[in-house]
């Protein structure tokens, strides 16, 4: 019998989804929008109409439901707590609804957890077993796999690694994300635009200040504008300082960099790498480490979603995959 | 057949040596001089004929070696690295050493992964699965137990929670150890002394300010000394920073503080946990955590030898401490 996975990816915009075979291939895929403004019972009946869509002709076949939800949530009760681009979640049962509804197990996951489980299933992570994933877009979020296991912690809030304190004097603390992300990178140029500082980004937004987001940054840095380059390059610089913190916990074999905001490429790549080789304690740390960009693309949610069912929630060692079916 | 466990306890100082039963009660103890002065091999002989002294009549009563060591270390080559208060030592392949002695296996951890092991078997967080352990003295090194198990990464590196870079502008790069270390204590307090500070710590030193040392503030801080309180409420208040940032990245439900310089007590504990409740993201991160002393006096490192060897070096869940024999 072919054992099959159903995952599903609820985004603040997007709700989609798919069904997979035993070695994570999709099968088939279905789109719509989450409509977060109409609340979540809105979005959890959407949610069972395209699992409906997605299943297969017998259920016996599916080994479980995965799926990837912004946190914060407890993966162990499968409750979603209050996530902030999901207006109107406060405790939600998910996995319970879910599950009800079908009859099969339900397993949830915050979307960062989910994606590193996926890079390190199919993507640019594959057969590792220490893995620190990080997603720079909106926000800096992070899944961390020790030992070929997700670390959740006792209730599943772990790996927040956008949140560590870091620039910290008598008056100022601050965090990764703070500092690194997309909204911190372009606040950074808008301010420094309104004191007067003349850059390429004033014309990239033709003039409108309040258009200048991360990627105008960008746009603006690969056209050789000096604001812009130091701009990324801060942000750099900060996000490896937070991969320095990860190496020194965790000693992972790779780094996966993923979100909108990596997509910047070098610009923002070589200062981070800079960061690392110049603040990390011991070149053991970074002996044979790679850092890559993530390899997966929009799919990464469903593909972790279905990793998180074929690995029980995470809990079963990732190097068991391929024997498990 | 009742099993047996051998434990060696390899420090700067001292050499210790004894045997266990199988629920880490100690049978017997042996100690020594470790003469780190004299190099490697008379260290090791020297542990090779304590580990006689303590062993068993029948040999094949015991289950394994446990050593602590101090790191850096490869746990899983057992090859001592390059200990900084270990001069000579360097890629000592101690465990194939101390195994082809005596055809028995041997474990080899770093001195804060094994009293991590010891305060989760024995100690402060006996019977939870996921710890934070931390020894503040002349450096600060940490044991993290996620899920049960080590976590140890790659290659033995990893917890390292002394080094996370901490206070980060464009200048300076400092790190937990480098603030709120004992060393670190005494640094601030003489500073600000040889400044023309008047300060309790003046009189406790004898007007010899070569004397300071992290005790010698702790003791004025305890007469009211307004510089030697405000010296451990910046040491406090870093350490509790690089808790917030455990807390983030393990989500435990107990960090357990042991080292010489936590036996400062609660003039050093409060700015610490004023720290961890001001900055921490959400109090879902310190709902139901415990903050506690390490439990495990001097054994501390013997039991988390042994315990190594019970968990054959943190490979195995430590909920099968009671479960193996």
């Amino acid at each position: 019998m072919a054992v099959q996975i159903i995952a599903v990816d609820l985004g603040g915009t997007q709700l989609r989804a798919a069904r997979y075979d035993n070695d994570l291939n999709l099968l088939q895929r279905e789109n719509t929008l989450t409509r977060a403004d109409l609340g979540p019972q809105y979005a959890i009946d959407r949610m069972k109409s395209y699992i409906e869509k997605v299943m297969p002709a017998r259920r016996s076949d599916v080994l479980g439901i995965g799926i990837s939800s912004p946190g914060p949530l407890n993966p162990v009760t499968g409750v979603i707590i209050a996530p902030p681009n999901l207006p109107g979640w406060h405790n939600v049962p998910l996995a319970d609804l879910i599950s009800a509804e079908f009859g099969l197990p339900v397993y949830i996951g915050n979307d960062a957890n989910v994606a590193a489980l996926a890079e390190a299933s199919k993507g640019a992570a594959q057969g590792c077993r220490h893995v620190v994933y990080i997603t720079v877009s909106t926000g800096i979020g992070s899944g961390i796999i020790s030992d070929g296991k997700l670390v959740t912690g006792r209730a599943g809030l772990a790996a927040e690694l956008g949140h560590i304190p870091i620039i910290i004097d008598d008056e100022k603390v601050s965090s990764v994300e703070l500092e690194a992300a997309g909204p911190a990178i372009a606040r950074r140029a808008k301010a420094a635009l309104e004191a007067g500082v003349s850059s390429l980004i004033y014309d990239v937004v033709q003039g409108d200040l309040s258009k200048i987001d991360a990627r105008a940054v960008g746009a603006a840095a690969a056209g050789g504008d000096k604001l812009a380059l130091q701009c990324l390059a801060h942000a750099g610089r900060m996000i490896g300082m937070g991969i320095v913190t990860a190496l020194l916990l965790f000693n992972p074999e790779v780094i996966v960099i993923g979100g909108g905001v990596a997509k910047t490429g070098d610009l923002l790549f070589a200062p981070m790498r800079q960061a690392v080789h110049d603040h990390i304690l011991d070149s053991a740390f970074t002996a044979g480490l790679r850092i890559e960009r993530a390899e997966l693309g929009d799919d990464v949610a469903l593909v972790g979603a279905a990793a998180l069912v074929a690995t029980a929630g995470g809990s079963v060692d990732i190097s068991e995959l391929d024997r498990r079916f």
